[in-house]
């Protein structure tokens, strides 16, 4: 019998793939929801970035209903997302923001509704912001705005009526630099021991779903930050 | 010659409609951006709101480059929004967050791109927040997520690096309730002398626009708190 149920919202992605790894290892039934499916989950459902957001919401919520058929889960972590730029100025900031909204606030809103849904009483919905977007963001103006959104949406979702099950958590991990093969691609000359492991990341989520005592309070920013290899956890 | 030219985006909603009739007894000339055309404005831009963001935003721009021709604005005033409910229980939250996104969002976008295009330096840009977006808004996530977009958005137009023009600024209104004729129909027993009136809020517009030394430091959110009929703004 499995451990315990995730979904990973994102499962294909660097820290999606870690989270995945790591539930794996731990004995963790696992449901991926990605533009392409991850082979070590146990499930998968596939976006198709073509539908509007209602439509990838009812498809979305379709394939989670059957693949988990009359299961609740111990906790969904939202870790889709990206990043654009663009001031006021830049031809390209409406598409770039139109973007971004799609990659995090679409992805984290349907992780509030499989939440809502499929969530045990007494589980985590974790969801993905950015530490830049608690000010303004000038040259990255969509990629703020999305962001802020998400801060916010998990503000709602840990008040009273959000529509998450009694006795839920919902936490938002505000990371400043992870440390994916790709960051490591583009600043290969960055000192690596101030970004965040995704092993970190991926076992504190372990961690809040076994002590829930350990978990911070409901509706907190969590502001990842690493120095020499060891991260620490800021509140919001 | 006119007073000066402003751009009235959302010039046919209640607050828009007594914007461009304070704007228009100064002396103003004045351009109105809205699904219809506001007849009392001295040019009309037409939101088609079947187009996608990035198609607004062309459409909308070039209307807007045809209008002014040479000319620059002294003021862009963005009171486009509108409000729909839903925590992420409700089966339509992803629903009216779309809605709540594209009224509030795009508007809020595509008004920061007419500013960096066409405001003069030194001029206002005004955005249309809500007070409750401070806070979580459980039963109404999907405005939340829009209004707080917006609040990060004035901060981020407020910041070097903008795109917006030199020594502009960027405030963001939060009213908590517009004395409008909408609102006195679906609460005809409430107490009006709390209520915001428009007229209020259109002369303060103009007072930005006439004597920057009253203009609050840009990337403001004002929250407008009215008693027996006198508002008052507080700061955040």
């Amino acid at each position: 019998m499995a451990q315990g149920r995730v979904v990973v919202y994102g499962g294909k992605g660097a820290l999606g793939q870690a989270v995945i790894e790591h539930f794996k290892q731990s004995g963790y039934w696992i449901l991926s929801i990605d533009l392409h499916s991850n082979e070590a989950a146990d499930a998968n459902v596939i976006v198709n970035a073509e539908e509007s957001w209602t439509e990838q919401e009812k498809n979305i919520l379709n394939g989670v209903a059957s693949s988990l058929a009359t299961s609740k889960v111990d906790g969904v972590f939202c870790v889709a997302g990206g990043w654009a730029g663009g001031s006021a100025e830049a031809p390209e900031f409406v598409k770039n923001a139109d973007l971004m909204w799609k990659q995090s606030v679409w992805s984290s809103s349907i992780a509030a509704r499989i939440a809502a849904l499929h969530l045990k009483p007494g589980g985590v919905l974790q969801l993905t912001g950015a530490a830049p977007a608690l000010e303004g963001t000038p040259g990255m103006i969509g990629y703020g705005m999305a962001k802020a959104a998400v801060h916010q949406l998990t503000a709602s979702l840990a008040s009273k009526g959000s529509g998450l099950p009694e006795g839920s958590t919902a936490l938002c991990i505000l990371p400043v630099t992870l440390d994916t093969p790709m960051n490591r691609k583009w600043m290969p000359k960055a000192d690596f021991g101030t970004w965040t492991p995704l092993t970190w990341v991926a076992s504190q989520f372990e961690t809040w779903l076994h002590k829930p005592a350990d978990r911070p309070q409901s509706g907190s920013l969590l502001k990842l930050t690493t120095k020499g290899g060891e991260t620490e956890i800021t509140k919001f």
